[in-house]
């Protein structure tokens, strides 16, 4: 039998400038949001001693090659072993066989890029045309996928950065000092949030960072870092004022990040989300006026796993 | 960054015979059972054309050096294409960092391996001493393991086979012909389970096959097939006489097997059962008497997963 592909992060980011994912992770979230898709809940294991947690993505898409099954993990305390706290694999098994076709060994990095990939195109699909600045609030790896894929897709000329460590936004301006716009450090997050449209959010904060009156009309809001049941970046009273709330996936925001959260205290109702496979689809509205507040919150759906992962496998052993 | 092992099955089964795995599995079914191991509930992922299923079983024993996360697929139209049914792989990582440490791609052997083992155990604990003949029931794959694996514990003489396809039995007979026991095939159930002390039940059935009066006094029933909410080879009414009915894990038996169908119709209450890790460690009575009843139901837990997997990683870097 042949054996599946083994590639580690090494060989898997010297392929990555061979593949076109915004297509395809366009018509998954689409094909998900048609029900085409079969995602079983998000599978969890924590550790307590040294402090850790693992999350499980798999699923399918019907009529596709393969299914998915992701594993990445977080161990905060690696960093002082001098090891990436983000660690994992993407699995890709034949679907009418079962057999293992790819083990993708990415250091949790294919599902950064992912992230970083879906939350440009929801930038793009919901903040107002002509957008030409944008503010990232936070400054860790996250900060970094999300400024280089949006300047992927819109033409930004001023990235502003806010981040609770002052050094870490320094580095962070050094990491991005190649991109075409100008890096600005900020320290004040109300100011922040006031004098900017778009919004991208990528802290692992628990408890809300940006509050209701700070967020002006126009703006849209990329919400990333909260991807769990605890998670929370967002006053959730921006979820009641905003007139679009996006999610990936309903089923899985409705147990996960700002949404989950502004759910839990009544603020918004399940019948007021749509998904962003509806609104690439058509199938719901998007933005249609220039005053209008929107919140895309993206939790992380197995079909973006199995999008990259097959775009990678496909161009390992083309 | 160190890469993981990559084993595949060939290399695998090569190692089998330098693995000691009795004595860990039982130690992990003891710290199971103490709440030292932390197992979240089974993901499964199902496809309808072609029909398959996909378990996906993953934990850790707190104070171990590893969590396992194990794929195992079965895809029942395979055979027509001359591939094996059962496929995946066991992970192991590092409980400290989450750094992937051994890529075992067993096809699913190891779990029927460990299957086989914690069968054969249990079939030992429970059973009368000096039982010298079993009955198998079904003739598939895990028919043969629970024989090898017993042979290995106890001083079988006779197995008694019973399958619904005869042909296939023969096929088996063959297949376990080195074995130091008689092989006999039965064409009647009710005789066979009538006639033996020791019954190992490895079908797929979707109902119930053995009925409660063929059952004698002083029998011993290891239940292996049924694993899925699904599956049931026991009449209930065998579990409501037994004096002692085993689980392997109470949670997951709850949801999963033959005791699942039993508390569903409620000919058993939940706080009649106990775990084998408890009988292993003495905290709850096993058999004490030669004509009780016992039933031994093992959906199969991943801490099973984890000390095979670990021990053939051990042997591979040794």
């Amino acid at each position: 039998m042949t054996q599946p592909i083994v590639l580690d992060w090494e060989k898997i980011s010297s392929l990555l400038d061979q593949i076109e994912i915004h297509e395809p992770m366009k018509q998954a979230f689409i094909e998900y949001s048609n029900g085409n898709a079969e995602i079983p809940p998000v599978g969890e294991l924590l550790f307590e001693e040294p402090p850790g947690e693992v999350h499980i993505k798999y699923g399918y898409i019907k009529g596709g090659s393969f299914y998915v099954i992701k594993i990445a993990s977080g161990f905060s305390g690696n960093n002082q072993l001098g090891v990436k706290p983000g660690q994992g694999m993407m699995l890709l098994f034949d679907i009418v066989t079962g057999i293992p076709k790819a083990i993708l060994i990415d250091q949790a990095n294919l599902t950064d890029l992912r992230t970083g990939i879906a939350g440009a195109m929801a930038s793009v699909l919901l903040a107002n045309e002509g957008t030409e600045s944008v503010a990232i609030i936070g400054n860790g790896v996250q900060a970094r996928y999300q400024a280089r894929c949006l300047m992927e897709l819109m033409p930004i000329k001023i990235i502003n950065v806010w981040g609770r460590d002052k050094e870490k936004s320094k580095k962070l301006q050094q990491d991005l000092s190649d991109l075409d716009a100008e890096l600005l450090i900020h320290e004040d997050l109300a100011d922040v949030i006031k004098q900017n449209k778009l919004i991208i959010t990528t802290t692992s904060s628990k408890k809300a960072i940006i509050q209701s009156n700070w967020v002006q009309p126009g703006t849209h809001i990329t919400a990333v870092g909260s991807d769990t049941p605890e998670k929370c970046e967002l006053d959730s009273d921006i979820l009641s004022r905003a007139d679009i709330v996006v999610a990936d996936s309903i089923p899985q925001n409705q147990l996960r990040g700002e949404i989950h959260q502004a759910l839990k205290k009544g603020t918004i109702q399940p019948n007021e989300l749509v998904e962003i496979g509806q609104i690439f689809e058509g199938s719901a509205q998007g933005r249609n006026h220039f005053d209008q507040i929107t919140v895309a919150d993206l939790t992380g759906v197995a079909v973006q796993d199995l999008v990259i992962a097959e775009a990678v496998y496909k161009v390992a052993i083309s």
